[in-house]
């Protein structure tokens, strides 16, 4: 495509790098900035550059913070007795949404990925261990709550083995039939690990 | 949704702005750019500063333009005798790319559309007029090249009663069936058209 200035080129070949927007659509964009206020393009442009200079991590659960240790780090409410591992803070706010969880976060950074070129060294596991080491023994059960997937379930097993020396409760999530699912239309992988998983019935 | 920082907060806010990107695609978005390198986000951020600050449009044919005078407006091999009314920069990329039109361009800015707040005032129709004007009988064929919608129609509608005062041949690109669409499966308004808009079958 020949563009007929070399900002829109530019703007549309740095917008069409973010994932999922292809030309066309970045094109979309750039033009539709033009139509807006100035002052929306440059709160943007300003809100972008910010985000990545200025961002900063919690030295605790490495999750993104503004502060050096992160408020769920910080309170006194949450159970410090639980780590809940994650890929990164989507996940943390989707478990913050379903008000289930009381105890804290670790944050890995992605999953072990050999195709995407991430291993073991790219992920935060190594503070993982220091921080399960300095707790002494306060930190008493992990939970595993990464993605079903082969990365997931590979950085899970990876992460057992690790953890294998610490005296620690370690779980993962259940995986089964989404509740409102329906059980004929379930994948049969699905399906039988929910048989495997099964919980006992409550009974009084 | 809470997020663990105001950066991500405001980041994601301004680019959910950009129509088609929700909250999700936002935050998708921001914690790519944060797992780039620095500079990516920074290229970015200047590209968008720079479009929305920089830009300029060509004095003739109100294109997107980095000089005075657009390239296709100061080319000496196009005919100054035809203009092409259209929407917007992209239509002119896509009549430039079929490699069928050899005329100048004048682009409207948009089309009435009075929902969208939109009216005849907004678009570079003044501009249209004086430039005919100034062309003194130089500009002998307008053709509208506007999209088969309501608000396109209304435009032409419009700008012909504004341009019949003017000795100009004036036209509207075709509609009819789309090279290899299929006569059964088109809409019966696009095939009424194409009925009557019919052309001679050449004979030599």
């Amino acid at each position: 495509m020949e563009y007929s200035s070399k900002l829109i080129q530019e703007a549309v070949e740095e917008i069409s790098k973010l994932p999922g927007i292809g030309k066309k659509t970045a094109l979309r964009l750039a033009l539709h900035l033009l139509k807006q206020p100035e002052q929306q393009s440059i709160t943007l442009s300003e809100a972008i550059h910010k985000l990545r200079t200025e961002i900063r991590y919690c030295t605790q659960c490495m999750n993104i913070s503004d502060e050096e240790t992160c408020r769920i780090c910080l309170s006194p409410r949450r159970d410090r007795s639980v780590l809940c591992v994650v890929e990164d803070t989507r996940d943390v706010m989707a478990i913050e949404n379903t008000s289930q969880y009381l105890g804290l976060y670790h944050i890995l950074g992605g999953v072990i990925s050999p195709i995407d070129g991430v291993g073991p060294a790219d992920l935060h596991i190594d503070q993982l261990l220091n921080r399960i080491t300095e707790s002494n023994g306060e930190i008493r059960e992990v939970i595993f709550a990464l993605s079903p997937t082969m990365e997931g379930d590979t950085t899970s097993f990876y992460l057992t083995k690790k953890l294998k020396d610490f005296d620690l409760k370690i779980s993962t999530i259940a995986r089964g039939i989404p509740i409102g699912g329906e059980l004929e239309y379930t994948d049969e992988i699905t399906l039988g690990r929910s048989i495997q998983g099964r919980t006992l019935y409550p009974q009084d």
